[in-house]
């Protein structure tokens, strides 16, 4: 007699056999991408890095890898998707504060010119931000977001601003999980604005998403208790802060970082000083057509020394009108 | 001809059935737990919520279970362990301070009374807390700590301290862990103290470790960018820090929480403020024998209010001395 056993090992091999044989047979994991250099690095690295006995190895549990947010996972023009929510808030809330309409940096923002308030500098920005993102419960505020994403409209494209998520990414984010990397947003975004999309259109789930963050106060109230968003910032998830972050959250060196600007240097630089292999890179914003054009002049998303180091060490960098046959999902 | 798809369908519902019976035919999940109550509504607790159309039932995905560590997972007496850690680095870093001979609180430290430097209160075991864990990089404290694991030892029982980690909760983390539960350490502890070992003690990998950390500061240097540790608290996980922590780095709500002190009331009342299936559970410290007995008056891990609102509201409070048949792995 064959034991229940004996059985079960029989046909776990036959599984595995059939299940090799489909993943020899699977379609192109990146189809949104050119045959160019970046989609040949990436396929190598994934390649050479999961399997067994080759030099460069990574074991599952230290397959981390880590994406910036802004300009690289979803677009960010013409202004951080984050800011036109503020400059939403700022109008819904305008009608309780009668004196907005006189002080500034509000003042523009109700009069249509929120270009006019970020030219008055990072003071001004923080205002905006501070009072859109505090004074309610991190609960109504994952709330607000989700609202706003459901009804909010890109000025260029006219469409929910998560269908302006790059297609080559959310492929890319995708195929790394397919292969047992750990996938995590490292982004100067709000983590709580991030989270209230980031399962629903990277596969991310809300502890995998590192971002900077407010402080928040535990209140007790008569029906349970409640974390109140204070306006003051906790931490700040860019540049230097995106390295820092990555320690205090993750506690593991990324084998895999992927920016767009400046503020992705350290994170990048975090990663290449890692011993084994390594993948940094960046997405070059290349196509005004079907996306934007801009790099070393943008207030948004600079991208200038960053790109110098990755020029002169090698990183990808990726053309997004030569490296991606597609940008959106919804481009025909 | 039955296809190979056929084929592999075929054996995969004859393995799923195998694995059935071979679970059924299972050992004890929780062999150090007394067959009473802590244990029955645990095992009631996780059969229920991972029973498909259970009215319990907790998507895969949101199955979040938080555990305080000192006092919780492992022992936390005399004193913190951490805590004469960093004792033992004061005594370490006294020759290149000749000054700390005459100077409290580290006089007291040297001579060899630490309950003399604890007794000055809160800002001499910051001092002692600052000094002992700043000043060097993250991987150079990384390795300080691992380095002490290896050789300290414990003062009562002349082990290593990971020794006392507490064997029913390394078996209920694993058992947790196997209904797919995300196993999460939410301490008051230090992140990067935790980090040296939560993955080798407990099965909890650095990205799941939630705590109390200190400012760093990215620097380039010429052999690479380190984060250097320095003397400023950044966040305490401890009382409602724990539920800000959570909020902040893991963005979820448990629905499993077990803590020991007072240190946990908030984490356990958010954790049982959210909707559908909870469990919240303490660990209270009632075997002198075997390990300590302490409550209400401890100046460590103190077990006041939150055990009135544990009886109160009908939360699982653990009996050391009755709950459990062994505390530690290296008991006969």
């Amino acid at each position: 007699m064959v034991s229940m056993r004996t059985r079960s090992v029989f046909c776990a091999v036959l599984l595995l056999f059939a299940v090799s044989r489909d993943s020899l047979a699977q379609t192109d994991p990146l189809p949104s991408w050119n045959d160019t250099a970046p989609k040949q690095t990436i396929l190598k690295f994934v390649a050479e890095t999961t399997k067994e006995g080759s030099p460069s190895f990574v074991p599952p549990a230290e397959r981390i890898a880590t994406f910036d947010n802004d300009g690289t996972l979803w677009a960010e023009q013409p202004l951080y998707f984050q800011f036109l929510f503020g400059i939403d808030r700022i109008k819904a809330l305008a009608p309780k504060h009668p004196d907005w309409k006189t002080t500034e940096p509000y003042k523009s923002v109700l009069e249509g010119h929120p270009e006019k308030a970020l030219a008055q500098g990072d003071r001004a920005v923080l205002s905006i931000m501070m009072v859109s993102h505090a004074g309610m419960t991190t609960a109504e505020f994952d709330t607000t977001v989700r609202d706003w994403l459901e009804t909010a409209k890109h000025p260029r494209f006219h469409r929910p601003f998560t269908d302006l998520a790059y297609q080559p990414m959310i492929e890319l984010l995708a195929y790394m999980r397919a292969n047992g990397f750990k996938t995590f947003i490292v982004s100067g975004g709000g983590v709580e604005f991030m989270r209230a999309f980031a399962d629903k259109v990277y596969g991310i789930p809300p502890e995998q998403v590192v971002g900077s963050a407010g402080e928040t106060k535990y209140e007790m109230r008569p029906d349970g208790p409640v974390l109140l968003k204070l306006p003051k910032v906790a931490f700040i998830d860019d540049g230097p802060g995106k390295a820092e972050g990555i320690q205090r959250m993750i506690g593991r060196r990324p084998v895999f970082a992927f920016g767009n600007s400046d503020g992705d240097k350290q994170m990048l630089e975090w990663t290449a000083a890692g011993s084994g292999a390594r993948f940094m890179g960046l997405v070059h914003h290349t196509d005004a057509e079907r996306e934007w054009a801009y790099d070393r002049k943008s207030s948004v998303g600079r991208l200038d020394k960053a790109w110098d180091e990755a020029v002169q060490r090698g990183w990808i960098v990726v053309d997004m009108k030569k490296d991606w046959n597609k940008v959106f999902a919804f481009e025909k």
